[in-house]
């Protein structure tokens, strides 16, 4: 008998790959679990995760599941305490259930929350350095926000997607983008149905451009109608982002 | 003439051998400050913190002082500007000002305030791995509070300091002491006219284990009394400590 066990994960992307395995020359989240749990079981368990996270990007609650012998792991305690012995310091399991066997964490994942903080201090926080992008400057706040409106809804993403040859729909549902100030920090949060590859990180980019005087808040519209990515932004850097959340 | 310029760092000191200058083989954050000095002035400039810190231990508030020739810097903002740029990701000067000849961030320094972060989580959280000890365990924290009340006050704190050949006075005054729960953190804020050597983690590492339930609160006095290193707990790990404010 499998159980089917659904964990909830934070970790420093900064000297990861991503989360995605890749292949032999593993240097990703995905892989390390994976090989603690062939270590612990004698057999290749797949993780499942809600999606992927570039290299370099955090993640405060990504989510994850995979299917083990019951044997090996007679609960969700067992796995979690496992996992957190044997994962490095950067890697830490938050909490771990057992589902029901038709669970999926990225199938049935229904909304997710992504945040990307900036400093605009002109040299950045020491204790922060590496989960905010350095931009050292001075953003208007309204203006982005003005921007930021335009995106919420649902549209297509197209402009806003660095993956050119997708050939899925690239349409997608933002419920809300956040944007607050905290001391020299601005945070974005991003909740949604889905994200496209980088498009977290170049809607950023792009409202940054409005907050730097650079585009007008108006412009979105025109970019979004364009369906061409190079009528976009630039790609914030992935130190700033973090997967905050996924609800199912 | 010479200006006598006052600035407040922040340090990331996991990768340093302390504040304080060590000859040759230098990897500390005094040696990093007067090299970019140096460099900038051509003459070798000492800088005087308000106090040393030990390897792997950081600071939010650090205070230090430097005198420069005016045609080098004609004010105190371009001294920021210039350590700023030349200091490495894990040093940054807060603020910097100028002050009257005879100011020094040591000898005048009246208050200090440190900070201990311990994480009672079975794994510590990854973003603040560095900040923190990974203790793993849950503390009494009125038991603490109750220990804690008996160092505030005037005391001679001979057994809290790890310096065996100490000379000059153990007097020390300790206007406060906070412990606070802030999720599975517990942090220790300590205010007081100075600090022996080691005295903010020996009083934390004590602390600690009557958190632990291995002393009882009641035996802090006769710890005090004994006047012995050897009658205090532990020294509690660098990692924790942070060097808050120095108050003039």
């Amino acid at each position: 008998m499998k159980k089917n066990i659904k964990i909830v994960l934070e970790y420093d992307g900064s000297r990861y790959d991503g989360w995605q395995k890749q292949g032999n020359t593993d240097n990703t989240i995905q892989g390390k679990i994976e090989a603690i749990l062939y270590k612990w079981s004698g057999e290749e368990i797949e993780i499942h995760g809600s999606g992927r996270t570039d290299a370099g990007v955090h993640a405060r609650g990504q989510v994850a599941n995979f299917h083990i012998d019951q044997k090996i792991c007679p609960n969700a305690k067992t796995a979690m305490e496992y996992l957190n012995q044997y994962l490095p310091e950067d890697v830490r399991v938050l909490s771990a259930e057992e589902m029901p066997d038709r669970f999926h964490s990225r199938l049935l994942a229904v909304r997710k929350t992504y945040s990307y903080s900036i400093d605009m201090a002109p040299k950045k926080s020491v204790f922060e350095r590496k989960y905010v992008w350095g931009l050292g400057e001075t953003l208007d706040i309204p203006a982005m926000k003005q921007a930021a409106e335009q995106f919420v809804g649902e549209h297509d993403f197209k402009s806003f997607c660095s993956n050119k040859k997708m050939k899925k729909s690239t349409v997608r549902r933002i419920d809300s983008i956040q944007i607050e100030k905290q001391g020299t920090k601005v945070v974005f949060s991003y909740t949604g149905n889905g994200f496209l590859y980088n498009m977290v990180r170049i809607l950023t980019g792009t409202l940054v451009e409005v907050g730097l005087g650079k585009r007008k808040p108006e412009e979105m519209k025109t970019i979004l109608d364009a369906m061409n990515r190079e009528a976009a932004g630039m790609t914030a850097p992935p130190e700033g982002l973090f997967l905050e959340s996924v609800e199912y």
